[in-house]
């Protein structure tokens, strides 16, 4: 099993620097962790995204349930050896894709009866499912089942959902049977304070390994969701891991580490980078745009990832230009590099208690993302 | 400019081993060179290639002339540190591409003039243009213009075509300016033996530093395309690199090394890894076949590529299955990297006499490709 080590919490916010020990290696925390959706983070070998700094991936298993299936995974060796990953892996749980992917064929307390966005194949997923097969799979780290109500759902439903995301999450422990592997919960609520203290404080009776905020990141804002993060991270315990789910936006991430989160995951550093969108220290990039053309500079300036030691931005945007894979493969490499240097940023600024100021001056900077 | 060393050739045969020096490095030879079209080998990254074990790589004056321009390769410094590839490269002249991939809307003894593929612009080319170009895109070895006549043509075109091809590598010549470089002719001919020999014999007077083979891998079949090779190499001087453009399936090169040709290249690595099919020594396999979908073996025993030493057959046929970008660029690391072996096999088996036999035996064992 895991274990969260808290180092040092910051003197005037409360963001932590913090160590989570796995069996598959150790991860600095705050940690960004890139999504391996099916197995395969798009677009970089495991090689790359090693090179990246990376030190955890997440991979979903909605995805690997549906293709290539558990059975597969399993008789592969697993989803370390499957994905050619040895470092530390989170599997979600498949509740955020059932509900945002899927078309839901009957839900209620017991579990979930869904189409596969595939080929329309009905699956069922419930908390033991759920746990079991994530217990399959073999990640380091596993989710709780629960319910994601959609952006806009009004008090009742989210409040259905809560309740039912705490009584999954009770069932999802005891079913729980791979002592390797830690289990997080996960808070949900919406933009409900009142709601969030309930889940949030239900699941802490229950005691789990660590401690997910979902439901936020689907269309509530920076605002709403740093007000909800803020609020409820209070509602955790000290000596245990936070990680806020699907988030975010380079200034969502330094918000959300001040207010105390300590993992974050999210698609954007790879899908922008396939669609020719940089990020750096001055800016987004928008290497499609003709202003490239000719340009010898790096993509960023003093990065040191492969992309800009190697490439001028004039031969990124040729690549796109061209169809070639080299461009969407760059520029993730790239992106996913941006993302672990402003993780890396974010630890060593808490190592020196220069933390506060830095975020302050950086959410200056970086708002007009 | 470069220079070839012929270091042995075989006592029962016409295979020859040697190393092409150029000012970007050495080529052992016989040498397949992977195909970076557009500047960028598909799929993979220059440091990806550089595992793979090649040594060159060749890149389109057509493709490149079109996308990005000229003026901006040159002004981003030349063709190596645009494509971040330090080692030799060389660059064809575009005709190929001229005639099989553009419209043509006039040819006669000046040049040719074409619609581009990409947006249908007029574009001249002729020898003086393309030679300037790759004077100025910077490869190692550049090619002079030919005129390559479709398969199937009749002995008048291929007539026409031949002594066009001497007239225009004369003024090649005449226009190379950068002696840095070395310039290698094309003898055209198809597989008229009486125009392969008067071809040859015109570009052998005028002295270049290499002779190709073109015209070639564009219908004729296995035997004609040896058939021709044979013939044409025997009048080519022993002291200088011979290429055979195109070429081909590794049948194709294990035979056309025994008639004697150094230098192959061929985009079937790449363009055949992205369609999920991927060389072994056992044969062919096609990857997204459902007999690969718990197959723990990697996709050939005993290759020390990234792909076979990390992944599972089930986990490539994966990707490949959930669309992910990863199980094309495995692919084409695996097969360049069988390419590069298959190549090390030759010299190695020339460097200790078993050519002959060795190459009788491949010849049997993959005839079926």
């Amino acid at each position: 099993m895991s274990t969260f080590e808290l180092l040092h919490t910051d003197s005037r916010s409360a963001a932590r620097r913090g160590c989570l020990k796995t069996a598959h290696g150790e991860v600095e925390t705050p940690a960004f962790m890139p999504v391996g959706t099916a197995g395969a983070v798009k677009g970089i070998t495991p090689q790359q995204l090693r090179e990246t700094g990376a030190g955890i991936v997440l991979a979903n298993t909605y995805h690997l349930l549906l293709r290539p299936g558990v059975d597969v995974v399993e008789g592969l060796g697993g989803l370390h050896k499957f994905m050619a990953w040895d470092g530390p892996i989170l599997t979600d749980s498949g509740g955020y894709q059932v509900f945002s992917l899927s078309q839901l064929t009957k839900i209620d307390d017991d579990g979930v009866e869904f189409a596969s966005h595939i080929d329309g194949a009905k699956v069922y997923l419930d908390a033991e499912t759920a746990t079991g097969i994530q217990n399959r799979l073999g990640a380091d780290i596993i989710m709780c089942l629960d319910e994601c109500a959609a952006f806009g759902a009004g008090e009742a439903q989210l409040k259905t959902a809560a309740e039912r995301t705490v009584r999954w999450a009770k069932r999802c422990k005891e079913a729980h049977a791979n002592p390797d592997q830690s289990l997080f919960a996960i808070v949900q609520g919406g933009t409900e304070k009142a709601l969030r203290a309930y889940c949030a404080g239900e699941l802490v009776k229950l005691d789990f390994d660590g401690y997910a905020i979902g439901g936020l990141s689907v269309g509530e804002g920076h605002d709403n969701m740093l007000k909800t993060v803020t609020h409820t991270t209070q509602l955790l315990p000290e000596d245990k891991p936070r990680y806020l789910m699907g988030v975010g936006m380079p200034g969502d991430i330094i918000a959300a580490v001040r207010a105390g989160i300590d993992m974050f995951d999210c698609v954007l550093p790879t899908r922008n980078g396939r669609n020719a969108f940089a990020f750096t220290e001055n800016g987004p990039l928008r290497l499609r745009n003709n202003a490239h053309i000719g340009a010898s500079e790096p993509i960023e300036a003093g990065c040191d990832c492969y992309c800009c030691t190697n490439f001028s931005r004039g031969a990124v945007r040729h690549f796109f230009n061209s169809g070639e894979m080299l461009g969407a493969i760059l520029l993730s490499v790239h992106n996913l590099r941006f993302y672990q240097r402003l993780m890396a940023k974010i630890r060593q600024a808490l190592e020196t208690n220069e933390f506060s100021d830095w975020a302050d001056k950086q959410l200056k900077m970086i708002i007009d993302y």
